[in-house]
């Protein structure tokens, strides 16, 4: 059994083993998670984090699967985290979808894990800038974060990353408007992938239109053409990716961007903590008189909250 | 300025401006919010809700007016409270689906309210709980929940009902995997809206194919094809509504369920309480010092939250 400082160690001179315990660890959120955590942290800091995020479908997985073979042809390292939807039922389609990533499986130069979140106390916002960082420490300069889900959470890990990368596909203007606005304020480049198919330029047109519309700032977001599945497009996408990268340097926003994130990342630990405190704090009789209380509608939820936490 | 209680009588006694102001105060959650949720909370439990979600397009609101119009020419009455995204970007599309729920507005028996939940303290989870029974002590026997997105929290909120129906449209069999998982394990009723499109009768036969594959147990999902602008198949929808009502009194889920969302709510509310008091805990100079001992990457953010915490 050796100890979380020799298994981070291992990972870091290259023993890609010991860097999927590690991952493991940070998956399940146990204990060595936490020490793992606190080694990583201030190995990290030099990779930048691509978030590659879009509607289920738009070929995510095809496109990050090319885009690691552009970056690997440009001599890069390259680190690709796959964070999976916790539901039971879409586990046959990411299944399938992964297998696309085997094209690299003897590449040494890249890692490609992907992390189920169910398990992890506190969840996805918590377990993945701790992914990221280990694969950062393990000195991989580049980490893609691909989501495969488009909830709330899925927008909000993706929008987490230094670069956004957001996919849609031909007919993306005509329809699905809450999550299009969700998507267009996190974006920092736009992918209209399988652009093979019929409508690709219009949806090109009609996305530069909407950003004439709702974009102002420094940056807009490049609208890049790819098909995922023959690599067309990867470069100008890469290309893309290194022009953000390079105006969130000269801006100062990239400095921004990583302090927002990690003050958003000490709030939801400080509240993970206070519960798990909250909840060692009760016996579990005690909680369960309060709450059958609260189910006899004698306690309102705000009041039994009070008592819960020993205040009245 | 009347108090909490007053205000709440007036809007018992049938005052809809009343019963509007409460309303607000839950939106915004401040403090009158609080007197009001204390008062509300024994007065409630008395009214059936409905939540009704599914992709953004399908057509929830028209549904919903027409649903509305069904349930009153059966003689109940009705209120709607219609969720919205907290996103700027998508006002536009919202106000012109609202304005269908215009049929209504003469109508006593039928109250609609559209709630955002940008400012609310602890977001929708805390906020619609607390409008609904707001609305249940009203007198509301029926609470129709619509939500406008499909995100994570909009699902969860529309899946917090007695009953919930997914609302979905012709060719949805196609595509959409990751939402439709989290769709099909929420789903007590199925609409197959605007079913005088082609493909409405297979959209039919597909889900209840996945029906056949994913549901097992006493109660499965009824699938109802419905035409929104119309008001064709909303008795039937009804009707599949009052069946699982009496099934989940039956069954002895409804208090199953409604134990399990007051528990969860309970949760929420420690959670909430445990931030504030955190936040409250510590003078401003010193959380900022924290922060930017981990900005420096000199302290990682577990470390930070117990120091935060007062631990160490």
């Amino acid at each position: 059994m050796v100890s979380a400082a020799e298994l981070l160690d291992e990972a870091r001179a290259g023993d890609r083993r010991a860097l999927a315990r590690v991952l493991s660890h940070i998956e399940r959120g146990d204990d060595e998670a936490r020490r793992l955590g606190r080694l990583a942290f201030p190995l990290a800091g030099r990779a930048t984090t691509v978030g590659i995020t879009g509607a289920p479908g738009a070929g995510k997985s095809t496109l990050t699967s090319a885009t690691v073979s552009e970056v690997r042809g440009r001599g890069d390292r390259v680190a690709v985290l796959a964070i999976d939807p916790s539901s039971p039922f879409s586990g046959g389609a990411l299944l399938g979808d992964r297998t696309r990533m085997n094209d690299h499986a003897l590449d040494e130069g890249v890692f490609i894990r992907s992390m189920a979140t169910r398990g992890h106390l506190g969840g996805l916002a918590l377990a993945a800038p701790e992914a990221i960082r280990a694969l950062d420490a393990a000195g991989y300069p580049w980490v893609l974060v691909e989501t495969v889900g488009v909830g709330q959470v899925e927008v909000e890990v993706a929008g987490a990353a230094d670069t956004t990368v957001v996919v849609v596909n031909p007919g993306w203007g005509d329809s699905v408007q809450a999550n299009k606005a969700g998507l267009m304020e996190i974006a920092d480049v736009f992918v209209v992938n399988k652009a093979d198919r019929p409508g690709a330029s219009q949806t090109v047109h009609d996305l530069e239109g909407m950003l004439d519309l709702t974009r102002g700032g420094p940056w807009r977001p490049p609208v890049v053409s790819a098909v995922g599945t023959t690599g067309e497009g990867t470069a100008e996408l890469w290309d893309a990716v290194l022009a953000h990268r390079a105006h969130l340097e000269r801006s100062g926003e990239l400095a921004t961007r990583r302090s927002a994130r990690l003050r958003d990342e000490l709030a939801a630990v400080v509240v993970q903590q206070l519960r798990t405190e909250a909840e060692a704090r009760l016996g579990a009789g005690e909680r369960e008189a309060i709450e059958a209380e609260v189910l006899a509608r004698r306690l309102d939820p705000w009041s039994a909250a009070d008592r819960l936490l020993g205040r009245r």
